[in-house]
């Protein structure tokens, strides 16, 4: 059934039906608005819109995939604060036509990252809309430790990722050509796997900035070095080319390094350390912070394309 | 110029510097997330959409009102959990080429609601899109009160509301029938009056159900019958017709009570309180909680219209 037969609120009733609510809700959705858990008396609060034909496509992804990756790109944010997600609001924009079953899908996807992670959907809105518009908003706990902002990154620290990168844009340029396949690359564009404690973590062991990457690891990084006031050099030799990116960059006739360097949407966390911190697992070098300014690789300006902008 | 002249990061450094950050505000926008204070351990938060062509119309209200209603609709959800806003989040999607100056004016409208009850917004996503999209989430401060609920009244209990309802839905049909005026109907539509502070000095008074009225007075008020397992019955001597809502309800051939008892969009306060609680000021009783089921007016079903669907 579609969703204009079933209305607003027999709508609303049918996706928190679906929903499980963990110990940070104190009061979950059906009231004017949610009661969330904020142990330190601080919250974490960051909100994330994707668009159809911008950000996803119905072609492309299921709706159950479609919701992670709404609830991913916003639960990445919260990581990259160093905090524990805790609780998701969304605000989505149907066309009338739109199936129910699809939406309820939609709904279980945000659901199941949200509880990977131990957070739960506490609130929404729903409206028609000639455009299907899926806006986020992610909370989340700091746990008594200072929010690692983008800020402050210095001389000598150590750059460090955890998670991948250039997956999720190699399966965003094999779609776009018309393939399905590698079906690696497909799936990370499809369905960004986060390292979620990896943001915690690092604000555990000193990290002096972080920031997650979406728009593409030189473009973040560049966000990163602007707002503390230094230079970045990665090593292009901390990355691998994985076989099948390599094999869809040769058929595509595409420079991997602009995949893994400037592609977005796999949602890496980049941290500094100072310089001596031992890296755990899920860590790993690939960079260094100088005196200066800019993002550099191996010392010299990358030359592939930038990142992305949503209005270019 | 237009948005995609100026790109999104251009777009918001724009928006980011005409806004100003209260106390509550711990980490303002530009990093990955806020953060905001959350005084007792717990946070309010809720989320609504505004579409347009179905919440407003760029002909019909300016950019600034169109932000102060976005904020509003929202602001007035943690106000009917007996809260104080702290903060707001805004996604917007926007056609491509809205002007950025519209967009600053939008900033601005959504920052004076904020900033009238003492929050600010602290984040935002912005995204082109074929269809103007606003997705506001308001964050709120229970100070170590107890959320005021849907599901508390109870049979005996005094109903009261704060503010005016039907105002703006005069003033959409007035519009929407092509008219300008009169102006206090067309001003009400485009900039709801709110009683923000009725909500949390609601909550101290000890009432025992609350609700944002923005469905409608009988859509929310069956909201609220629901939930609590009661019934509610209105009277209608408790409402008069304004001068001016009178004389456009016969020149457009409407009922006025249609507006002032089904009409949403004003965001008054309708709260039940113990039957001798003594209303203050900016709270007035309008009808009586009893044994039972549904909403109903001197007793009677009313026969006008119900509310409002946003998916019919």
């Amino acid at each position: 059934m579609s969703v204009a037969g079933v209305g607003e609120f027999g709508l609303i009733d049918r996706v928190t039906a679906r929903l499980s609510y963990g110990p940070t809700v104190l009061l979950g959705p059906g009231d004017d608005a949610a009661v969330v858990a904020a142990p330190d008396a601080r919250v974490v609060a960051t909100t994330d819109v994707l668009v159809e034909g911008r950000h996803f496509r119905r072609d492309w992804a299921g709706p159950h995939d479609i919701g992670r990756r709404a609830a991913a790109a916003n639960l990445a944010d919260v990581a990259a604060m160093g905090a524990e997600p805790t609780a998701l609001l969304v605000a989505l924009c149907v066309p009338e036509d739109v199936d129910t079953g699809w939406l309820e899908q939609l709904a279980d996807g945000l659901g199941a990252e949200a509880a990977g992670v131990g957070a739960s959907v506490v609130g929404g809105d729903m409206s028609a809309s000639p455009t299907l518009t899926i806006a986020v908003t992610a909370l989340g706990n700091l746990g008594g430790r200072s929010p690692v902002t983008r800020a402050g990154a210095r001389p000598g620290d150590l750059l460090a990722l955890a998670g991948r990168t250039g997956y999720a844009a190699a399966g965003f340029t094999v779609l776009s050509r018309g393939f399905r396949t590698p079906r690696l690359l497909v799936e990370a564009y499809r369905r960004p796997e986060v390292p979620y404690p990896a943001g915690p973590q690092a604000a555990r062991l000193g990290a002096t900035a972080m920031i997650d990457v979406s728009d593409g690891l030189l473009a973040d990084l560049r966000h990163m070095a602007k707002a503390s006031g230094v230079a970045i050099d990665i090593a292009r030799d901390a990355f691998e080319v994985p076989p099948q990116m390599r094999d869809a960059a040769q058929a595509l006739g595409v420079d991997p390094y602009a995949w893994l360097l400037a592609g977005g949407d796999d949602h890496a966390l980049a941290a500094t350390f100072p310089p001596a911190t031992a890296l755990p697992p899920g860590w790993r070098a690939i960079g260094r912070v100088a005196v200066g300014s800019g993002v550099t690789v191996d010392g010299r300006p990358f030359d592939g394309p930038a990142g992305w902008d949503h209005f270019r």
